[in-house]
C-alpha cells in the first residue's frame, strides 16, 4: 500500500517533562476514504494530534480529533497541551484522575486533548499492568453486550448514497446524515436499496420546531429509529417542545457535550451521544453514562473522523451504552492504527493490554 | 489483647465455586466499643458478613454491613449471597462490571451484599496487578485531597456526650446524632467542651417541616454545618419544603441509597450521603458520585457500623468527595482488619495492593 507523505512527516512538535512523565504531541493527518459531508461542512483530510506518555520504559498513545464546531482546530489543540503539561507537573500516571481534573481545569474549549490524554494515560496504565483497558475498567467481556455498530452514510446525491450503502453492505445499521432540504429523497434513496435499521443525524440543520416536527415525521413513515441533534444546540426552548411531540426518539450530540450538560438535556431529549473528544475521554465518559442513567437518559457512544486509537477507546467503554456509533476509523484512507476487529458490525474488545492497537505495517511511519 | 468469642467461631457459612473464582461468605461479628444510639435504635453488637472470592491464587476480601432500616439482617445478606453466586457463574473476576449488574438483578434489597462483592473483586484485582485499589481507579495521591472525617456521637445524657467529645479530642470534626427532643440540649452540652466544627445526623427523627425549621434554626445559632436526613425518606413533599426554607444544608442518607435516588434528591437536598453498603460498593459509588455532581449535588461518602475492610474501600473512593465521614471501624472494640492510618483526622489513602488491610494480628482468628 501507498504511504501518505503526510504520515511519513510525523515529528513530535512539543515534548515535555514533567517529574514522573515525558509527554510529546505530534499531527496525526488522516485522509479520508472519500469526501466527507455533513450538513455543517464538507472535507477531504483532518488532522488530528498524536499524544504520547512515557513512563517506567512504557508508552501509552491518545488520540486528539479537533472539531471546528467546538472552535477547535491543530493549532489551538497544540496550545493547550502546553498548558495542559505544566498543569499535570509532578504527578504520578497512576493517579489518571488528578491529570484529567487538572487538564480540563486548563484545556479551555479543547477537551479534544485531555481526552487523548486520558486515552494515553489509560493505556500506560494498561500496557504497566498488563490488562487491556477494557480489564482495568471492569468492563464486561460477553459479545452479546457489545451494540452494532452504526456506519455513516455522508450527505451526496441519490445516486451516491444508493452506491454508498450498496458498498456498506456488511454493515446491518446505517446512520444517515441529513439537515437540508433533500432529506427525504436521501432517506428514499437509500430505502430503494436497503430495509436495514436507519438512523438519522440533522447535526443541528433544521431550523424551527415545526421544520423539524414535518421532517421527523416523514422519517418516522420511512422507518427511521431514531433522530440526532434536530435543531441548534442553541434553541433548547426548541428542542423541549420538540422532544414532547417528536413521532421519533431524539438523541443530543452537539447539545451534550460534558457531564455538565446532562441535567439539562435530560427534558429535551431521549438520549446523548456521548464522545470521547467531547467529554475529555475514557475517565469523562464513564461519569457522563452514569449521569445519564441517573437522569433517565439512553446512551449513545459516538466519535469524530479519527484512527483506530480513539475508536479502540471508544470500544472499551461501548458495552456500558445502548447505542453505538464508532465507524470514524472506517472512514479513512489508511489508518495509522491497527489491532481492531468487527464482525457484523460488533467490535470485539482487544484483549490485549492497553487499548490494544498498534501502529499499522502498512501505515504512517512512526513518531518516535 | 482477649479474643472475642464471636470472633473465634468466624467460619465460611457457604461456599461456592463458578468456572473462575470460588466466593464464600461467613459472619463477621463486631462488637461496639460503647452502646451506640441513634434515632432510631440501640446496639452494642453488629453482624456483618465477610465475602471471600479465590481466584489464581489471590484471595479478594469484602464486608457486608446489613442495616435494619433497609429490612437487611445477615441473614437476608446470606440468602442474598445465594442468589448472587448463582447470577455469576462463569464470569471472569476482571470484568467487575458485569458482576456487578447481575449481583444488583438478584440482590433485591441486600444491595450489602453487591457492595461486599464489588470490594473483594476491587481488592482482588488490586492484588493481583500488584496496585492499590485507589490506583486502579486513579485517585488523586495529594494528601490535601483528603477531606478530614466527621467522628460521630450518639445519642446519649449531657454528661456522657460531654466525656465523648473530651475523649474524641483527636477529631477536628464532630458529627452529632439528633432527632429526638433533647437536640439542642445535645449540642449544648457540645459546646459546652468544644467549638470544633459540628454536623448533625437527625436520622429522619424530626415530624414535620415545622419541627425541622425551628430545629435547624436553633442548631444553626449554635454554629452547626449542616444536617442530615432531616425528616423520614417517605415525606418528600416535606423535604422539598424544607430545603427552601432550611438555615442550613441538608443532606440525603436515607433518601440517597442508589444512584437511582439522585435525580430526585436534586429538588429536596444540598448534598447526598453515599455509602457503599447502600448503593452495591465502590464501582456503583464511582457512578453515584458523578450522578449526583451532575445533578449539583454535594457529595459526601459515610459509612455503617463496619470494619477497617469496608472503610479502606471507603477511604479510596474519599478523595472525590467533599465530605467525609468514616469512622465505622472506630467505634468497635477489636478491629478484625489493620493496615489504616489516620492523622489529624485525616485518613492515607494505602499503598499496598488492594484495598491495603490485612488481618489483625491481635483480632480475631481468620475464617481460612
Amino acid at each position: 500500500m501507498e504511504r501518505s507523505t503526510e504520515y511519513n512527516k510525523i515529528t513530535p512538535m512539543s515534548t515535555s517533562a514533567n517529574t514522573r512523565a515525558s509527554l510529546s504531541f505530534a499531527p496525526l493527518e488522516l485522509n479520508l476514504a472519500r469526501t466527507w459531508t455533513t450538513a455543517r461542512n464538507t472535507s477531504n483530510q483532518k488532522k488530528n494530534g498524536l499524544l504520547t506518555i512515557r513512563c517506567d520504559g512504557v508508552t501509552g498513545l491518545g488520540e486528539a480529533a479537533p472539531n471546528v464546531r467546538y472552535g477547535q482546530s491543530y493549532d489551538s489543540a497544540a496550545a493547550a497541551f502546553e498548558r495542559i503539561t505544566a498543569a499535570v507537573e509532578g504527578l504520578d500516571p497512576m493517579e489518571h484522575r488528578a491529570w484529567i481534573a487538572r487538564a480540563v481545569a486548563v484545556a479551555g474549549k479543547d477537551l479534544e486533548v485531555v481526552a487523548a490524554l486520558d486515552m494515553a494515560l489509560l493505556d500506560w496504565k494498561g500496557k504497566k499492568l498488563g490488562v487491556s483497558v477494557a480489564d482495568l475498567l471492569g468492563i464486561p467481556r460477553d459479545p452479546r453486550r457489545m451494540p452494532v455498530t452504526s456506519y455513516s452514510i455522508g450527505l451526496d446525491t441519490p445516486e451516491a448514497v444508493r452506491a454508498k450503502v450498496r458498498e456498506a453492505a456488511r454493515f446491518p445499521i446505517l446512520k444517515i446524515k441529513v439537515g437540508t432540504a433533500q432529506d427525504e429523497a436521501m432517506i428514499d434513496a437509500v430505502r430503494e436499496v436497503t430495509q436495514k435499521t436507519l438512523r438519522v443525524d440533522a447535526n443541528e440543520g433544521w431550523r424551527s420546531v415545526s421544520e423539524a416536527l414535518e421532517r421527523i415525521s416523514a422519517l418516522a413513515a420511512r422507518g427511521v429509529e431514531f433522530v440526532e441533534q434536530p435543531l441548534p444546540a442553541s434553541d433548547m426552548p426548541g428542542l423541549e417542545a420538540l422532544a414532547e411531540r417528536s413521532a421519533l426518539p431524539v438523541f443530543a450530540d452537539e447539545s451534550s457535550r460534558t457531564i455538565h450538560d446532562i441535567h439539562r438535556c435530560s427534558s429535551a431529549f431521549h438520549g446523548v451521544n456521548i464522545k470521547l473528544s467531547k467529554c475529555g475521554g475514557i475517565t469523562p465518559a464513564l461519569d457522563m453514562i452514569a449521569a445519564a442513567r441517573a437522569a433517565g437518559l439512553k446512551v449513545m457512544i459516538g466519535c469524530m473522523i479519527e484512527s483506530s486509537l480513539s475508536i479502540a477507546a471508544g470500544i472499551a467503554v461501548a458495552p456500558l451504552c445502548d447505542v453505538v456509533d464508532l465507524d470514524g476509523n472506517l472512514l479513512i484512507a489508511q489508518d495509522p492504527f491497527s489491532g481492531l476487529e468487527i464482525e457484523g458490525g460488533r467490535w470485539a474488545l482487544p484483549g490485549r493490554p492497553g487499548l490494544g492497537v498498534d501502529w499499522s505495517v502498512d501505515g504512517p511511519a512512526r513518531a518516535e
